[in-house]
Formats: C-alpha cells, structure tokens, sequence
C-alpha cells in the first residue's frame, strides 16, 4: 500500500517529537522519582497528534520546521501528558489503564501521579519560556497555551465533565464541556503552528477553526469508539460511558445520530480547508488528518 | 503601641493585593463550581506574604508601585494557594484544617480540589503573561516562576517530602527539601522585586541569597512552632509533625538545636542585608519582615 505524505510526515516527526521531550526530561535538575513518575506517561506511546499538526502547519506553510519549532510543539504534549495523568486519578475518571498500560498513579502512587502532573504542566511553561524565538512570540503562545489549558479552556471542560455525572447535558452543554476538555489544546496546536508558520491574519482564523472542530470531532470519534469499538483494538476499556452513565454524544444523538454529526464536523473542516486553500495555503497535510476519523480500521 | 513601617506597608498594600486577586478571579470565564473553589482557597485568609515582599523591595528601591506590579506580585499567590490546595489532599498530607478552615477538598471534594488547583497554577501564568509590562520582563518571570513552582523547584521539594515519610533525613538532605518546598517561591519573590524593582545585579543577587534564607527560616519557624505552639494562635492542628514521624528540623536538631539554627539565618539574613546598605538599597521595610520569625508571640 502506497504510504500518503502524513504516515511520511509521522515518520519523520514523531522520532524528533520523542528525541526532544527525552531530551527536555533528561536535563531535569530533579528527584529520580518524580523524573521516572514524568517520563512513564510522556513515554506512554501517544500519538503526538497535537505537537504534529502544528509542525504540519509550520510546514504546510512553506517554513522550515527547525528544533526549535519542534520544542514548542513538545510543550504542548508535556500540557496533554499532564492532563492524562490527572484526568486517570480514582478522584477523578478513575483508569486503571492508558494506551494498553497501567496509568500512572497505579505505578507510581496517587502523591506522586498528582505531582508528576503538576510538574509537567509547570514544566511546559518553563521550556516555552526558555525557547530560542523572539519574546514576542514566546508571550503569545505563553498566553494562548495557559488560556487553552487552564481554567478557561481545558481544566473547566473537565469540571464540566465530572459536573455532568450528576446531571443530564443537552447538546449545547455537551459541545461547550468538550470545547474544553479536548477542544482547547487541538485548537492551541492549530494557532501555535499559524503563529510559528507565520500564517496571514486570515490563514489563522481558519487554521483556529478547523482546530476547534477537529477537538469536537475527536471527542465524538471516542464517544462512538466506546460504543462500538473493541477494548484490544483500543488498548483501554470499552462501553465504560454508558457503566458510568456519562453524557456522551451517542447518548444525547443516539449512535447514528452521533455519527452523522462527526460527518457534518468532517465537511465543516473541509470547507475550511477550501478557504485555506484559496488564501495560498498548501492543505494536503492537515487534511490528510481527517483520516484519523475513520470508524472502519477500528471496528473491523 | 507604635506601629512600624511594615504593618502599615501591609495595611496599605494586603487590601490592594486581595481585591486585584478578587478582580482576576470575578474576570474569568468559567464554571461557577470552579471559581467557588478557587475563590474559596485564594480568600482563606492568607498573610500575602510572598506578594508583600516583592512590592516592598520595589519600593525599597524607590520605584512606585504600579497596578500591573501589584498584579504580578498577585499571580505568585495564585501559585502559593494552588500548592497548599494539592498539598492538603487526603494522598499527599491529608489536612482537613487550614488557616482554621476546611480544606478545599473537604468543602468541594477531591475531584474539585485537584482541578481548582491546577486552575490557579495555570492561571497564574496566564495572568503573568498578559500584563501590560514588556516581553522581556514577562519572559524573565514566567522562567522564574516556573523553575520556582515546577520539578527544579517547588513540586521537586513535595516529592522529597513524600519520600521522607518512609526514609531518615540528614540536615543537609532536609534543607534540600525545604529549598524546593517553601524555599523557592519565596526566592522569587525577592528575585521578582528586583526584576521589578531595577535592582542592580549586586543588589539582586543578595536579595535572592536573602530570600533563599527567609524561606528555610520560614519552614524552620514552622517546625518549631509544632513542636511549642497552641493549636488556638495557630488555627491548624499542632504536633501532627511527630505523630507522622516527619522529618523535621527540631527532629534532627533537637528543639534547642533548631532555635539555634533558625538564629543562625536570621543573621546571615542581617548581613545580606548589610551588603544591601552598602549597595544603597533602603532595606528599612525588608528588615522588619524578620520580625515574623518572633517565637514569643506565637507561645506566650
């Protein structure tokens, strides 16, 4: 089968993306414990989706995708790791396992799982800060990132969420949780490569939109996967929605519903890339992301 | 009985400090449940302490103190309050009481806690990052704070807390984790202050060895007062160290022994700020700071 440019590109990316958060990890001045507790969930084998857009971005741009550009991108996967971490915690959505693996509370202790979170978020900000880029575009990212992830972006969609245990959500209450909760960083990633890629005014509010759509359609795509995906396939458990009762897309749309609505998502991003295409941007990369949304390769 | 420069710096300057926290906190686009817990943390009657010293080395060294000064110094309580929140959790030191209050956790549940405080921690980089002062100093102190409140700092100082509890710490190993827990914020405090304040580089370097100091005394001060103090003056339970057999100054020094030590850096604080005289910094505020660490008031 022939290889498209982003399994080229992902190739290419993710090693660097890896390299650079070991690299960040290993020049810590800090306990072995809390470096181990760290670099357990950094190491946990995502799929660094959110550092890759924006180096996709940067280089759909036609800007060369220097180390530099990769650290920026690495932060924001420290910020992701962080919540993880969190979010895993018996307080919390209480998972035994990530990615096929024990979290990281069930290795290291409910303490120091709060604290490795704690540190990679703290963490993030101080390797952005530190970055060789101008002071200009190091506050704007500092500011959008902390804006994305805190308490007006992620870590409010996730009170939203725990809230959302004891009550019935509409639509509308349901897509504003997750504008938070997964929206705010894929939306983050977008804006950062506009910034870093030097993209027109205009080429950055599409770039924002189709971020905050791809957060949306990223939820949905787990919520539907949760539904009718298999737990080895997925690496974590399955039908754990609908055990714990949780507002999820399928539940509020019924399962056909929701996958239409992922469907209405995916032409809405298309059309953003229409625009994009016409204010001179090369959209080949990023729209090749949409095929992350594929129901097939997971259920069959 | 006359009052020194200091109670009327705080008089002035406490009130100014918690309606800017109050206005950064009513500013923010939020769930209701997370603001309440935030709010409800950050209002628990803290002495300011940190904030306090970094606008009284600004005005030491003849500078006035602006609203975005105020609100910088106001960010770093924001970074203290969310440190106090994860340290009461029932995984980490299990408070119920602090300050003569309940913990967050214990009015908002666990859950509400972990997040109210990674809220605040993030929030604070937010609100750094968007003051209206310029990039570079933006930028010196988001690298600052960041160390300070991160793994190379104050998360790294909890870890080594944690690990004490199954371990005998020497002198030197119990300073070292001191230095992270309680000393490095207030390290930045002083550094802040002479970021802020334009100290020179003489001046900023025996500031930052004097708030080094002020911060084991402080943790120091702490220790003692467990061991001698009344659970009434101090609205926390007393003699929880011993009973959780911590590590503790008094622990390894002895109580006389810890007395000793605490006024051994009381001196060494006197002459940094004797070096501080000599560099034409008015250190008249900042002495009286010393005044904190008076056994008597606190046992009589």
């Amino acid at each position: 089968m022939k290889k498209n440019n982003l399994d080229i590109f992902m190739q290419e990316y993710i090693p660097q993306i890896n390299d650079c958060l070991d690299e960040m990890l290993s020049s810590l001045n800090a306990e072995t414990k809390l470096k181990d507790a760290m670099q357990y969930s950094v190491d946990a084998g995502g799929k660094r989706l959110r550092p890759l857009m924006t180096l996709a971005i940067i280089k759909a741009n036609n800007h060369k995708i220097t180390k530099e550009f990769i650290r920026a991108a690495a932060c924001l996967e420290l910020i992701h790791t962080y919540s993880l971490i969190h979010d895993d915690l018996p307080e919390m959505d209480n998972d035994d396992l990530r990615r096929g693996k024990p979290t990281n509370h069930k290795v290291f202790g409910q303490a120091m799982a709060v604290l490795a979170g704690d540190a990679l978020l703290t963490f993030a900000f101080q390797k952005l800060s530190e970055l060789n880029l101008s002071n200009n575009i190091k506050v704007k990212l500092i500011t959008a990132l902390s804006t994305a992830a805190g308490p007006e972006g992620m870590v409010n969609g996730q009170v939203g969420d725990i809230q959302g245990e004891k009550e019935k959500y509409n639509l509308d209450q349901l897509v504003k949780v997750h504008q938070g909760k997964t929206g705010a960083l894929i939306r983050y990633a977008c804006y950062a490569g506009a910034v870093l890629g030097e993209a027109t005014e205009k080429q950055q509010t599409s770039l924002v939109e189709f971020g905050e759509m791809f957060g949306l359609a990223f939820q949905i795509y787990d919520d539907i996967l949760d539904v009718i995906g298999s737990e080895e396939k997925l690496g974590k458990k399955v039908h754990k929605d609908a055990v714990e009762m949780k507002n999820t897309y399928p539940g509020i749309l019924g399962l056909d519903g929701a996958i239409q609505h992922l469907q209405r998502l995916i032409s809405s991003m298309k059309e953003q890339l229409a625009i994009l295409v016409d204010e001179h941007f090369n959209i080949e990369l990023l729209s090749e992301f949409l095929n992350y949304f594929d129901l097939e390769k997971e259920i069959k």
